[in-house]
């Protein structure tokens, strides 16, 4: 990774976490059990990217990062709760995520599903606590929140959760996976670099561009998280490789073959990349970070 | 039931019928098995209580009920995804919501886990779509999302939850079922009526007011439903009877016998009533629901 990139991830990271640690409740609220599950997947080694994009999503329109922050938060804990809902026996029934155990291996089901809720739940308590209302402008919060609620939402998020686990083990053709890879991981990315553009005051313009950005770069991160999963290794991605396969999950290499889904990412990159033209070197981060996505192994 | 009670309840039930299928998802949206999911469970046979008292909320305090009307529908979504949740078989594990099969019987599990999803998510889409911010004052929807999001969230709704399935089979004493049944029903009753005076327009002193009322109203309602689940003809209930007693589920009258639960649950009525004083007149339906909840058999 370009040591700028590199530098400039790791201070955004820590920032997040700080902003993460402060707005969510802490272990030891009643019920602690719930409290320590939702904090247990908050702090599993997430890489923060949405959040970063949020932040990056206001600076680039001139707005400073910190008014981003409770969207950028809200975004990391409607992220995690997915995580936890996806990974459910009833679900991908998945042990092990980044590594560590899943919070029903961790908590039991019932606590992991309500931590799940919870997690989703306190996305909008953050958008709209009275601290958040004190020190954000309301118009940008109920415009953000309508936009993240919506990326996330039935014809979002979880409707590519939906359409994927339904695929499972069945012939599925391009229209779908397209389909599938828009909503459940594209869409919340755009949707980061939307909402914080959205806070930083951004244009119309400005606001549709970097959404438009952030769903590419969010198409090509889930192409590169496929080929990763043919051709990486376990140690480094910190779960079972070759598992979307044998699950019979639909992926871009499963129906148009590695070389393909490879020149298919590098377009979506290019044309990412040129999206951020009238940016000029305020864009120097999402470039990089765009440049980065091809290459990454972990 | 009293005749005017009976016929305003049905009355406001139709306009709010009305309003949550317009603001709902159709049928047939992509993926269509999960919005015919979210409309099963909303259009399960409800009594509509939460959301006629948000709209009550409003008209109360001199506030047009259409004002109440996105919140209502919003609050309606979130106690639909909560039994959705509860009745899992990794939580309560129930067949059988008012009569008819619950949702993971009819969708499977996985699709009842994401329908619950989406209804708690749409919430917050309606709260902050397009069209209810054209026809509601912002800062009002902005204070009613808090409010509402804070009574379903981990330390309200869902914290209620996580210590009812905790408590199950245990030996629970007074100070963990007034937490239990404060956090798991009498907040968002509570929450209905607070969010609801706020669209209309109502002062602190009136929101907290009501909040109280709807608290009280709530713990009662409570109370009520677990003394018919003791004593109750399971064909009125549309339930199975006594199922509480044998999960071991902590209740009232398992606490304190049926007598002192029934003096408790008329305690709180009165003095729930007692808080409508300074609404004179204008609180007359709220009256003769106090009293019914007392009444009740189905």
């Amino acid at each position: 990774m370009d040591h700028r990139l590199a530098s400039y991830l790791a201070e955004k990271r820590g920032v997040v976490d700080a902003a993460i640690d402060k707005l969510v409740p802490p272990e030891g609220s009643e019920p602690d059990i719930l409290h320590r599950a939702i904090r247990y997947s908050l702090f599993a080694g997430g890489k923060r990217i949405r959040p970063i994009l949020a932040l990056m999503g206001s600076e680039i329109v001139g707005g400073r990062y910190e008014v981003a922050m409770p969207v950028a938060v809200a975004i990391e804990c409607i992220h995690t709760y997915s995580l936890i809902h996806d990974d459910l026996p009833a679900m991908d029934n998945d042990d092990l995520r980044r590594g560590k155990p899943t919070s029903h291996k961790v908590f039991g089901e019932a606590v992991a599903i309500l931590a799940g809720d919870a997690l989703l739940n306190l996305a909008f308590e953050i958008m709209t606590s009275e601290s958040t209302l004190r020190t954000c402008r309301h118009d940008r919060l109920l415009k953000a929140t309508g936009c993240l609620s919506k990326a996330s939402g039935s014809f979002g998020l979880i409707a590519g959760q939906v359409v994927d686990m339904l695929s499972e083990g069945k012939r599925v053709d391009r229209r779908q996976i397209d389909f599938i890879v828009k909503r459940k991981t594209a869409r919340l990315i755009g949707a980061s670099l939307q909402c914080g553009a959205i806070m930083g005051g951004a244009s119309e313009a400005e606001i549709n561009c970097l959404a438009l950005f952030g769903e590419k770069l969010g198409v090509a991160f889930q192409i590169r998280d496929d080929i990763l999963d043919h051709e990486g290794n376990s140690s480094e991605l910190g779960k079972a490789v070759g598992k979307d396969e044998q699950r019979g999950k639909a992926t871009y290499p499963s129906i148009m073959g590695i070389e393909n889904s490879k020149t298919m990412m590098n377009e979506e990159i290019v044309s990412a990349i040129r999206l951020l033209d009238e940016f000029d070197d305020r864009a120097i981060f999402l470039r990089l970070i765009a440049s980065y996505i091809g290459e990454r192994s972990s």
